[in-house]
């Protein structure tokens, strides 16, 4: 591990999959959704066991920004990189590598999202170690994660020939990544075991995945190029507005990985990585008791109730079940969830019914 | 139909079947539990369908009176008779047809309980007038409700012979009263086509009541015959509180009508009588839409549900509900209930648990 390591933190998102406690105003890497900390702040304490905070970089639009500083404010502020809208990981991606290679042209940089929860720290780091070693080799390192279902949410990368090097956990070259598969698809998949999920997280160096946003979306690098060549003059702010809504919206995957060259994937298992994409993944995020019962900030009282997720913005509320197995529920104050949990991804046909009704207050 | 004919409304319990809405300061009949009318007051306007509010009776406790009063201002002061505490009904009738003995002699009283449900007012009227036609000829009579399913909820009276007369509903004697049953026991009960619901609704002459009390429950005669010979003077408040603290608790059922003669059953059908006695009866008493989804007071949005009874103490907060089917949802404010339909009899059991672990601010 060298000074020349960087984390950037992806921010920009405004999840409504954990509807009704992740609001517009208020998305979910912004709150404590699993305890005392949010999940910016797991984020950031994650990476600070690795990167000391003036490694640690932020992409995010300006309005969650201010909300991050006051719960980090170890990060200095010009790691903050404002995007004017949101434009795609693509977007991101090029932009923090410009910046940084201008700063550091020997970067290497972790691409981290500020919504995953990671249970097990220690091999975490351990993992990150080996991929920043295996991106000094100049391959773009993707961390997979070991598939535990055939998971329909995921996009998948299948592994190749192992890589030769000293490494202390398995690496293999890719040979495809995957996009969301057919349930029929995913069965085959995890059954395969040459595949993982494909968990956005990445580690390269600046000047290798420059060269090849050059080679695969030479616009792209045009913009950021031009970017970083005024980043610090007094015109950044302009400059930035005016190239970025340009820009056109697109993912790091579809726009550069899947046509990459020298990608290489870490399988990970055993980390305990979620994306928290939904209700239902606080089952495997917290623990539950010995009825299944998870209950976060509520005050929980269960008759005959089984796996039951109870979730409350306030403790002083009693919540009694009788009868219920299976069951995700909510109370976010104005609204109150019931569902059952195989369910929880229709909370997104919940949104969407409110915005088009336009009940804005409760989005 | 005479000025001989009363009404009085039996209104002292304090159910928790209902919690977390009933609760022990504002028990189910002083709520407008199933609209804007509290079910007090739904009974009242029930009865003054037939009975001037002069001739309507209330037997209750101190404190439920004085909310009545406020309801109600229809009912003089004087027709409410206070129990210092609850002695069971054959004491609330006993003492009710003391003191309108003494009033007139002649009295006929409809029994009522204030907190059940009648959705056939019409029916009601007319079946409880030929009841006060058959009460007149000296019989205690008793409402029967057809049964429509093999309850284990409510006592059973087996009817007789026809009784004779020129009475507009089919009227019998009374052959037997049988005590809640078990389930393989109601079934035949509901087979047997000769089997009614014990509604708790009588009617009779005071006179034949009090004597049957004279005969089967001397001391409770005595008691209420003392009663009634200080009513009109200033002693009555000392000399109520000194006997009524020494009678035994006892109902009606048991302590009268199970060995009474000339006892007479009027079976109702199709009134759409419900004791309101556990949530899943509100399924019953209100009209579920097309996915038998009912809501109370409540904003539902319902995804994939069906059968689920949502109600609410407040109806700006929206309730959500994806994938639920058979599901009761009760929004007290500090209390969160969710439960399966056919359970909701176990709301019981978090009373007591609630009790024992003295949460008096839930209860």
């Amino acid at each position: 591990m060298t000074e020349h390591t960087y984390a950037v933190i992806m921010a920009g998102g405004g999840g409504t999959r954990l509807w009704p406690i992740s609001r517009k105003e208020s998305p979910k890497q912004l709150l404590p959704l699993l305890g005392k900390e949010t999940m910016f702040q797991s984020t950031v304490a994650r990476l600070e066991r690795i990167f000391p905070p003036e490694r640690i970089l932020v992409v995010t639009v300006e309005e969650q920004a201010r909300v991050m500083r006051e719960q980090v404010p170890s990060i200095p502020k010009e790691n903050y990189l404002i995007e004017p809208a949101p434009r795609g990981t693509a977007s991101v991606v090029a932009l923090a590598a410009a910046v940084l290679k201008r700063r550091d042209p020997q970067a290497v940089m972790a691409i981290q999202t500020a919504d995953h929860h990671i249970r097990n720290q220690d091999l975490f780091q351990y993992l990150l170690r080996t991929a920043i070693d295996v991106a000094e080799k100049e391959y773009l390192v993707t961390l997979g994660i070991t598939p535990t279902f055939p998971s329909t949410g995921y996009g998948y990368i299948q592994q190749g020939e192992p890589l030769n090097g000293d490494y202390k956990y398995p690496v293999y070259m890719v040979k495809r990544f995957k996009e969301k598969p057919d349930e029929a698809t995913a069965q085959q998949l995890l059954r395969s075991g040459d595949h993982s999920w494909n968990s956005g997280m990445f580690v390269w160096r600046v000047d290798a995945i420059l060269s090849e946003i050059q080679k695969q979306m030479p616009d792209l690098f045009k913009a950021v190029d031009e970017i970083s060549s005024v980043w610090d003059s007094p015109d950044k702010i302009d400059v930035v507005k005016k190239i970025w809504y340009g820009l056109q919206t697109q993912t790091i995957d579809y726009g550069i990985m899947e046509r990459a060259e020298r990608v290489a994937v870490l399988p990970a298992g055993g980390l305990g990585w979620s994306d928290v994409g939904a209700w239902d993944s606080l089952f495997d995020v917290l623990l539950p008791d010995m009825n299944g019962n998870v209950s976060v900030n509520a005050q929980h009282l269960p008759l005959d109730t089984h796996n039951a997720l109870v979730y409350s913005v306030d403790d002083q509320r009693l919540v009694v079940t009788i009868g219920m197995d299976d069951v995700v529920i909510v109370d976010a104050g104005d609204v109150l969830l019931v569902c059952k949990t195989d369910q929880s991804q229709k909370v997104k046909n919940i949104v969407e019914h409110l915005k088009k009704h336009n009940q804005e207050k409760y989005l």
